[in-house]
């Protein structure tokens, strides 16, 4: 029976959701998996919290080289979050040959490349599976599943906390500020909710997804982010009334060999798979040139579900005898050339108009210079008599096309204001 | 550079977009993989549809020892379908120490334990990512994910033709025998369509997951098995105004200790994820005690989609230093004590009764006698004026109090006929 021991750099909610699985599950993995694995080191600051766990108490320190000194340490798991004390911390453990694991979105998404050469000269590897999605098996889909397809377009449903919002806005009829708060009682949101809403936690998603997707490292600071806060449950309802649903979406294509990437609020149909994800489940839709359209759907956060994808990538680190690094230049330092600075998309505007003769004549003429097209048009009646709700539906086209109409619109006599603009995909 | 030599067994639909993918991203998966792949033999009669895939003609021949005694041959790939000669031919394959990989699914269900024996003494490897729902990597997921979890249950809509058929019943309107024939003019059913419309195919594919997500052989001969033949679209509507969609599932579940499994058409929840998987789309959802429910979807078969998994296993079976196998006793001799010969569901039930006096009293006597729980009932005109449409949704109850409150109820003198029990999954 192979030993395999392993450190666990915290243990705050998936650090404690790892150590129950690795205890209650260990005689299952000894049995199925051919493994005894066994926590040999806490790093954890929090003795209470590690008593309430039960662990035995001899294994908690706050002394990495501890860790990363033991021999008998195959795997290091990291759940501080954030970026140091983690990077320093899993640099050491990489270049004494011991396997890295972690959740860490923030930190994979921006110094996978560091770690990855300090595993290559440990001879060890890093795994990340947990840091997207929790569970949900997307990134072994990307790297032992569908290597002979050519990934067109990922887009997916990333952060649960979103998610979460946008369900009761839609489902309950609650404004953002209201679910908002409810998200926050209930735990799904942080008391400084900013890096969810904001979109900050689906670009770093969306960077490790694209970067494994496209084989080209997908840094966070080129990808387009727009989060929730500005979303009126009004086009909620507007957008259902054209059979669409608002997602925060995370897309990321390759169009014409350059790569675009971005988050932010999006109508779907409301009869795509991805528009029936509820409350705090995550779904990513994977499209590839053989495989066509496959979706993994699950919990994207969360003690077990996290700690589940870390005990996975745990026993993965473990029966490797050579592991694997990225067969393409991993690194920060891109060429800007490999990615698109436009887009296209569909759209969906709200704007008021003063319903004078003519307004709307001098609208599409605004759309038809700028190569906007209008799919569907609809007046609703509005604050005042004289002014009316128009919600366009408008035909696929390029980002820079909408930002062009925008500013023609603004300067019109009778456009009083545009509202919203919400993209769609299809 | 690796080179990989390959032989194909077959080349009709999927052995065809097998090809076309090695052949159309040889280079990329050369860049990626690092494998220079290499098609060194075809094994098949048509001599005209090699010719029409644009064949080399000098690697094709109908001799299987060609294939066995050549030395660069890594992975055999069979597309024959049926039992033999394929299980001949792979086992000649392995014994030779080539791995196998395979989309069959009736030779995976009935003889993997013959295959892996044989793979053992060759040291080589037995991969069936295809056999089971085509491109979506569900096997993946249960021997290389969710390592730590485990699994309770999985459910599946694990055959397209009863999926077509069963949402165009419910989408357009058509009856079985025509949503039938519908199916058969776009080559999604076959002319005989037993094997998917009686449910055979989708027990060979749950009995291949359920088999790995419980380490414990699933015989397909204790799967209970039930098809979509005498399903009525009367029931689908009936059932959908209580809020039910049907499919025709696929489920393994261990309860107290036992496995049951079944494959029959079942009411689900309309808002559930599986409930809006359409057309010729697969779906299965794995319950794990630690990573909850993770639901994966895409296409469940066609050339591109399942020669995209059969790709994959080449390229994993490629890398592999080492093959692994079964922890278990990989058996078809099994232990009826796994396995549980009652299982628990809700129910659909209608009936006709003839409108007498205390007619429901006498019914819910029945049920009651039976230990079965009326949760909604519903009585809707009948044929004619004295007999009436009974709909009842029962509780979750033992299949076997079902079974004996059928027999009850045909006795009662008011209940003219029972016309359809369906499953529920909640």
């Amino acid at each position: 029976m192979k030993k395999i021991g392993v450190a666990l750099l915290g243990l705050g909610v998936v650090g404690g959701g790892t150590y129950q699985i690795l205890t209650d599950n260990h005689q299952n993995i000894k049995k199925n998996q051919g493994l005894d694995i066994e926590v040999l080191h806490i790093i954890e600051k929090n003795t209470q919290r590690c008593q309430q766990m039960g662990v035995d108490m001899s294994i908690v320190s706050t002394d990495i080289d501890k860790v990363a000194n033991d021999d008998r340490v195959h795997v290091v798991a990291e759940f501080f979050g954030g970026i140091e004390p983690a990077k320093s911390y899993l640099i050491k453990c990489l270049l004494n040959g011991k396997s890295v694991v972690t959740s860490n979105k923030e930190l994979i998404s921006k110094h996978w490349p560091e770690l990855e050469s300090a595993a290559k000269k440990g001879k060890a590897g890093v795994y990340f599976e947990a840091s997207s999605v929790g569970g949900v098996p997307i990134i072994r889909t990307l790297t032992e599943s569908l290597q002979g397809d050519n990934i067109l377009s990922i887009k997916g449903i990333v952060n649960g906390t979103t998610n979460y919002i946008l369900s009761k806005m839609d489902g309950e009829n609650q404004d953002y500020a209201t679910a908002l708060k409810k998200a926050q009682e209930l735990g799904y949101a942080e008391s400084d909710p900013t890096a969810d809403v904001e979109g900050f936690d689906s670009t770093y998603k969306l960077s490790i997804l694209s970067t494994l997707a496209f084989r080209t490292k997908v840094p966070i600071d080129i990808i387009y982010r727009e989060g929730i806060s500005k979303v009126n449950k009004i086009d909620m309802d507007y957008g259902k009334a054209f059979g669409y649903t608002l997602k925060l979406l995370a897309i990321a294509k390759k169009v014409d060999g350059k790569i675009e990437a971005r988050v932010h609020p999006t109508f779907i149909p409301s009869e795509h798979p991805m528009a029936t994800v509820k409350g705090s489940f995550n779904a990513v839709m994977i499209n590839g040139d053989s495989v066509g359209e496959v979706m993994l759907y699950g919990r994207g956060a969360g003690a077990l579900p996290t700690g589940s994808a870390i005990v996975s990538d745990i026993v993965f680190a473990a029966k490797k005898t050579k592991h694997q690094y990225s067969s393409f230049k991993n690194s920060n330092d891109v060429s800007l050339k490999n990615f698109s600075k436009d887009f296209k998309a569909g759209y969906y505007m709200r704007m008021t108009i003063i319903d004078i003769p003519g307004a709307l004549a001098s609208v599409a003429k605004v759309f038809a210079k700028n190569h906007v097209s209008v799919k569907t048009m609809q007046q609703l009646s509005g604050a005042t008599e004289d002014r009316v709700n128009a919600i366009f539906i408008l035909h696929k086209t390029k980002e820079s096309n909408i930002i062009k109409a925008r500013v023609g619109l603004k300067q019109l006599e009778c456009v009083a204001g545009i509202e919203a603009i919400i993209r769609v995909e299809e």
